[in-house]
C-alpha cells in the first residue's frame, strides 16, 4: 500500500516529449505525453477495450490513438472514437490524472482528483536560482523506496560509503576524530529538518577539486523532508581558502513495493561558466558514477538480506534521528489513511 | 485449468524426428518421437524410476531409453526393461496419448483415451489443395493462449496492428470510410463463423506485392474457430484489376496458463511456382516478420497489463462479435466440464 | 526445513581468504574470513543496523567493518564500535557460528552452538594420506540438495549417465551382462555403507587411460553416507593387467530448498607425480566437464520435471537400495527433529 492524496514525481521533464511515454508509479501503469501546448497529459496506460498499452500507440494531435483496433482518446481519458461504431459505452472512458511540471520534474497527484493541491509540490526554487545550473538524473532502483530515501535522510553514510568521492573517513575506529559533531533534527509544517555539522575533517577527492582545498574543512549538511518522499540536502564545504555550497534534491517513487524511480537533480554556486570544471557534464558523470556505483548496490543488497533474514528488526543510533523522525511521520500518514505501517517503516516513540 | 477430451496440435509435423523431443502442453511435459515406421509416439516425459526426462534419451528402435539408469519403454508407456532386475513393478509404467498426424501437425488427445475421435481433428484440407503450397510456422508467445486466439477472431485488427502490411487504416477518425462495412456472425455445428467485407478500401503493401494491385480493393475475410482454439483465415483481395485467395490456420495451445505455443500454416493461389514472388521463402519471411513484430509484442503487452491493472474488464464493441460468440461457446464447454471459467473468458450474454 | 545441529560444509579451504566472502547456506547468509592468525570466521551477513551485508565491508586485523555506516563487528559477532556514538545497544550483537577447517573443507555448525562436536566431522583422511593429491572442486546446482546426493548413492547411473567416460553400458538389454553383479547395503554407526562389484565389464575411456587397460576388469564401489550428506565413494578398478584405486568425496549442502552448494574431493594412487598423466589439472579438467555436462544437467531437470509433475512419486528398485537406507535413515532425523519429512525423501519400510 502507498500513500494517496500525493504528489509522485513520475519522471523528468525531459523524459516527456510529444511521443507516448509509459511509466509505473505504485504498481499503476501511467500514461504520459505532451499536447499540442506542450502540456503533459497523463492517462491510464491501457484501452478500455481490450487492455493494449495506448503508449505503444500514437499521439494525434491532443489525443492518443491505439495501435491495436484504433480507439482514439482525448486528453481527459474519454473514448471519442471507435472504428466502425457511432455509440460509444460509458464505460469506454479512462482515468486521466492531475499532473503539473515544475522544477524540471513531472509530478502526478494519486488520489482524489478534486483534491489535488498544487500547493503541495515541494519548494525546489534553487532549480531556478540566477547562476545556477541544475544537472538531471534518474534511476531505476530494485529496492523500496524507502531503503532509498533512508539512505538519504542518514547522511552519515557518506563518510564511509563515499569516503573516496563525497565523504572522508569520520569517526572510524581509533581513527582522528571532528574538533566537533554538531547534529539535531526538528519539525517545521509539513517537513522534517535536520543539521549537521562535523568541524575540521578531511576533504574527500570531490569537494576537493570542486573547491581547491588544501587543508581540512568544515562539513555542513542542513537536510529537510516532506511527503511523500522528497530529500533536500543543502551541503556546504569551507575553510579558510574556500567556501562552497550545494543543494540536491532526491525524490524517491515507488514503482512496484520492492522497486524504485529515482529522480534528483544537483545544483552548484562554483564551475557554471561552461566551460571551466566541473562542467554539468562533469557533475553528471561523478554523480551517476557514485550513486550507480556506491548507493544502489548498497540497498539494492540491503533489499535482498531483508528478504533472506525475514522478520529482522534495524537497529536505530544517534545518527538515525532524522530516519526515525521522518519515520514517525510516515507512519501517523498511514495510520491516517487506514492502512497498515509497511515493515520499511520502523518507528521507535 | 484447462478443456479435456481436445485434440491440441502440439508441434508442426517436421519438428518430430526419431531423435526424443520435449513439449509442455496444458502444464505437463509430452515427449514425441518417430518409431521404425515413422509413426509419432507421445507419452509422458518422465522416468517412473526418479522423473528424469525420457527426452534427453535414446530412442531405441520403437522404444525410449532412459538416460539416467537406463530404464527402457515402449510405445505404449510400458517399462519393458529395468537393468539387473527381472520383475517390473505395475508402477513404473508412464501414460501414453492417443497422436495423430494431420495437414502438417501433428494433434494429442488429451482427456480419456478411449474418447479419442479422429472426426473431433479441425478439417484443414486446403494444406493438401492442389496447386497450393502451404508455409508452416511456429511461435512461442509469453501470454494466455486465448489472448493469441482472440487477436485473430477479431480481424479488424489488422486496419491498424498491420496498417503498413497487411491491412488498410479503415475506420479511421476523421479518414475515408470504406463504401460499405458488412459483417455478420452465425454457428455451425461445432463451429463459430463470421463474414466481414469492406468495399473500397485502400490496399496495404503486401496484399499489393501479392496481387500486383494499383487501385482500391474490396478485403473479404471468413472465419471459422473451432475447440479448442483453431482459427481459420479465408481471405480476398479483389478489384477489376485481380482477385487473390488465401487461407491460413492459427493453431493456439496452452503451455501454461501464461505461456502458448502458436502454429500456423499460409496457403495461397498466387506465387505457387517456386521460382516468382513470393515464394515459399518469401512468404516464411512475411508472416514471421508481422507476426513476431505486430501481434507477439501487442499480446505479451496485453498479457503484462492484465497482470497489474488486476480484476479490469474488458468492453466489447461490435467488431468483436465473433470474440463475444466464441467466448459464450468456451464458457459452456468449461462449465460443462465442471471446472470455472477463466478470466480471460470474458461473456457477455 | 534442514537438519539442524549438523556440520555443514560452506567452503573449500581455498575459497576463504582475508577479503570478506558471502555464501547463503540453509537460506541463510553467513559471511566468511580469515583473521590475522588464518583462522577461519563466520558470522551472520548482515551489520545490524540496517541490514547492509558486512561481505561489502573490510576486514580490518581480525574484525570487519561495514562499508555503509563504518560499524565494526569483533570474531564473536559483538559491535565494537559505531562512529560518534559511545554506548553499543545489546541488539547490535550478530550471531557467530562455530567453524572448523579440516580435509580442504571449511565446515560450519548451524544449531546450539554450545553442542558443536568436532568429532561430528566426517573422516575423509584419505585427502591426506602420503602419495596422494588430492584435488578439489566445487559445483553450484539448481536443485535440491537430496536429488544431488541421490545421485551418488545409486552409483549404477555412470552405467548409463557416464558410459562414454567413467562408467560403463552394464546391464543394458539385450546386451552382454556382467559374469556376476554383487550389491549390499549395511549400517554401520552413524554411517550407512554400500559394496558393488560387477565382474568382467567393459572399461569406459576415462579409467583405460589412468589404468592402461586393455581387456576388460572388475569393477567396485565402496560407498558412505553420512549426515547432512556426505557421501564417500572408493572405486577400484582391476584385471590381470593392473589395479587402480580412488577416494572421492562428494558433499552436498543446501543453499535453499531447490539449490545446492555441491564440494567434492578426488584423489588416486596413480598419476600423482605431477609431471605425468592424470596430472591434478587432468584430473580436474575430467571430472568439471563429467559432472557439469552429465550429472547437473540430469539433476536440474528432474527438478524442473518434480516441479511440473507436481505430486508424482518415485518407482525404487533393487539399485536404489542404498538411497533408501540413506532416506529411511533422513526421515528419522527430521522427525527426531519435529519436522516434517522433506518430499525429497521418499521412504519406503
Amino acid at each position: 500500500m502507498f500513500l494517496t492524496n500525493q504528489w509522485y514525481c513520475v519522471a523528468l521533464s525531459s523524459e516527456v516529449t510529444d511521443k507516448p511515454f509509459r511509466r509505473i508509479v505504485c504498481n499503476e501503469p501511467l500514461l504520459l505525453y505532451r499536447n499540442t501546448e506542450s502540456k503533459v497529459v497523463t492517462l491510464e496506460d491501457r484501452c478500455s477495450h481490450r487492455q493494449a498499452p495506448l503508449s505503444t500507440g500514437e499521439v494525434i494531435g491532443n489525443n492518443i490513438q491505439c495501435k491495436y483496433h484504433g480507439f482514439v482518446f482525448d486528453n481527459g481519458g474519454r473514448c471519442i472514437h471507435i472504428p466502425h461504431q457511432n455509440s460509444i459505452p460509458e464505460r469506454a472512458h479512462i482515468s486521466s490524472y492531475p499532473v503539473q511540471e515544475k522544477w524540471g520534474f513531472v509530478w502526478v497527484w494519486k488520489g482524489v482528483n478534486a483534491e489535488a493541491n498544487i500547493n503541495q509540490i515541494p519548494d525546489l526554487h534553487w532549480t531556478e536560482k540566477k547562476g545556477r545550473s541544475p544537472v538531471y538524473i534518474y534511476f531505476h532502483v530494485k529496492a523500496n523506496h524507502q531503503l532509498v530515501a533512508d539512505n538519504l535522510l542518514d547522511i552519515s553514510h557518506a563518510d564511509y560509503l563515499h569516503s573516496d568521492t563525497l565523504g572522508s573517513k569520520s569517526g572510524v575506529m581509533n581513527g582522528p576524530q571532528p574538533d566537533r559533531v554538531e547534529f539535531r533534527t526538528w519539525d517545521e509544517g509539513n517537513k522534517v529538518h535536520s543539521f549537521r555539522k562535523l568541524t575540521n575533517v578531511e576533504v574527500a577527492s570531490f569537494p576537493k577539486k570542486w573547491g581547491g582545498f588544501k587543508k581540512n574543512v568544515d562539513r555542513t549538511n542542513i537536510q529537510m523532508w516532506e511527503a511523500p518522499n522528497t530529500v533536500h540536502v543543502h551541503l556546504e564545504f569551507e575553510n579558510t581558502e574556500n567556501k562552497i555550497l550545494i543543494n540536491h534534491d532526491h525524490i524517491m517513487t515507488p514503482e512496484t513495493e520492492t522497486t524504485t524511480h529515482y529522480f534528483m537533480d544537483f545544483t552548484r554556486d562554483f564551475g557554471i561558466s561552461g566551460t571551466e570544471y566541473p562542467t554539468d557534464a562533469d557533475v553528471y558523470q561523478e554523480q551517476y558514477s557514485v550513486i550507480s556505483g556506491d548507493d544502489l548496490p548498497m540497498v539494492e543488497s540491503q533489499q535482498e538480506n531483508i528478504h533472506l533474514y525475514n522478520g529482522v528488526v534495524d537497529v536505530p543510533v544517534k545518527a538515525d534521528k532524522l530516519i526515525s523522525a521522518v519515520h514517525r511521520r510516515l507512519a501517523d500518514m498511514y495510520t491516517k489513511q487506514g492502512v497498515s505501517i509497511p515493515s520499511y517503516v520502523l518507528v521507535q516513540r
